[in-house]
């Protein structure tokens, strides 16, 4: 069977392997799609090779159908549309005692410390399959993943139906989050420079504001009666923008640290102290929020033909990294039963 | 009557200033005790000159009686023993209409905006009057105020019994969160480099570390068997202790930021993600935290007489805020009905 596979040194090879058969506990999928997200980017730079052991398919966001099951595995089908929660938790360590096993302090995440879903036939624990409901196409359900991400920074912040949420940031999982807020019932503002994201953003029934050119605290000001927003998600990752995101919240209003800044940025604690703000670190998801992004996907509450700006067979792997760098990418599949 | 008075320039006045009748709505207060915050230190030092006019009596944590009343007023009546919540708020901002009124956007601060309790009779507003029952000292009732600061932080940290509660700074407000930490039944650990500090956070109960001699995310690791404390406080208002709060969180930790930090400083955002972290503003207090003070002192729960540290009449002010750089110096009190 055919898998694609990270190298190390920025490569990624498309190469014939065996296939294996599932383990005790295993779960063996036939992927149909796998998205590349920013994390998958990190790890082609090469930022994450502590976590990887090279060579190795990586992918985590995906959908496919079950091919077979291993010993001890009951409740999946072959010919089951399944996708995956790719968490493996210890279930001992405090995070884990306490509830929180999605970011158990011994986390496997599948696709990084594990084998992921850039390969034809994948091996995964039974525990980590989620079945896709009929009638879901398997593109749209490789969104699921991306958009439980979205579920949970919306979730996290407590967000409720008729409060005003800012998204600083118009990429792949700021438009999920803007979409998410709205199905909430809140009103939404889209802060993001690039005039697609904008459009995107706007089609979507957000108010956009180019922060570049217009005056974002004023105009919050101006939408929120001088209260500021509920709720401030920072996904732009950029330190300019964590240290402003501050500004624009409510007295006691929630901002969502959603970006991933690797080195310690500037924070306006004063501004935190003074409204009694209140920000909020999400990671990854909870089994609710990937039930949330399978019922919004399968009610077709999310533009996911919009989202998805390109498809392209295993062997262009590498290019659908490259091209994830263009500003008119959202999210690009790589169509894993494809050959081209 | 006797008042003293910042006159700007670093420099404070006593003098003799005419007495004036309470006016309508207003309580006169016979002064007992002021006791001296480190906000009242940071407008000495002209950092707050924006906020005084001058020459104005400052100081806001205090004790007394009541003296008299203005037309309109009713429910409290000469000679009752009297603190003050010093807030006074709009009523119609956005912060107020959300039941925030504590950190209204248009908030007037008793003694910083408006003259403050330095002088011997001191005409308020009746609704920031507040009883102190029968029995306790009028020394204890100046304590009132900086430990509904503290209570306010441990209430913001949703701090419950047997948790353990990291406090970062063992000054003043320190001290006070540690007992109020302790009395809500959390397991308390002071990290202070000052000796004097430790030993007296160690007689009220805390478990004490040296941040400078000792490795303090070793013991915190060691002390919660490796999960991190439930909450940590950073009261010590150093750049480099904020950096470090988030290292010793527990998952989904909770950080109250207590000191001021006028500048942006350096935040471990990947931290707060990594282990989805909560960093709490924490703003002067609500009614309730003034009664859980009140009922603190008047139990006897707080050490109050080991944490007065020094007491002087009215003409030595100045040389009262001069003496709170020194690290022995926990609470000093001006008795303001004392002449010297």
């Amino acid at each position: 069977m055919r898998a694609a596979q990270y190298t190390g040194n920025g490569s990624i090879d498309t190469v014939e392997i065996a296939e294996a058969a599932p383990g005790p506990g295993e779960v063996r999928i036939r992927v149909a799609y796998t998205g590349i997200c920013g994390t998958d980017l990190h790890i082609l730079h090469g930022n994450m090779d502590h976590r990887v052991t090279v060579p190795q398919s990586i992918g985590h966001e995906m959908s496919g159908t079950v091919d077979a099951v291993g010993d001890g595995v009951d409740g999946v089908t072959p010919g089951q549309a399944v996708t995956v929660m790719p968490l493996v938790w210890c279930g001992d360590c405090p995070a884990c005692r306490a509830g929180n096993s999605h970011i158990c302090q011994n986390l496997d995440f599948v696709g990084i410390e594990t084998p992921g879903a850039l390969q034809e036939l994948w091996n995964v624990p039974a525990s980590v399959v989620i079945p896709i409901p009929d009638g879901v196409s398997l593109a749209h359900a490789a969104l699921v993943e991306p958009l439980a991400v979205a579920a949970h920074d919306v979730r996290r912040a407590r967000l409720v139906a008729g409060e005003t949420a800012l998204v600083i940031g118009g990429g792949p999982i700021g438009q999920l989050i803007a979409l998410v807020a709205a199905r909430t019932g809140a009103r939404v503002i889209v802060a993001e420079p690039n005039a697609d994201r904008r459009a995107l953003a706007a089609a979507n029934g957000a108010h956009v504001v180019d922060p570049i050119s217009e005056n974002l605290g004023d105009i919050v000001q101006e939408l929120t009666a001088g209260a500021g927003a509920d709720v401030v998600f920072e996904v732009a990752g950029i330190p300019a923008t964590a240290l402003d995101a501050t500004a624009h919240a409510k007295v006691r209003g929630r901002l969502v640290m959603v970006a991933i800044h690797p080195k310690p940025v500037l924070i306006d604690l004063q501004r935190v102290f003074w409204r009694e703000l209140e920000i909020l670190g999400a990671r990854v998801y909870e089994r609710e929020d990937f039930e949330r992004a399978i019922d919004l996907i399968a009610a077709d509450e999310i533009p996911a033909d919009t989202l998805i700006t390109d498809i392209v067979p295993l062997e262009q792997t590498l290019q659908a990294f490259e091209s994830l760098g263009n500003a008119q990418a959202m999210k690009v599949l790589v169509d894993v039963r494809a050959h081209g």
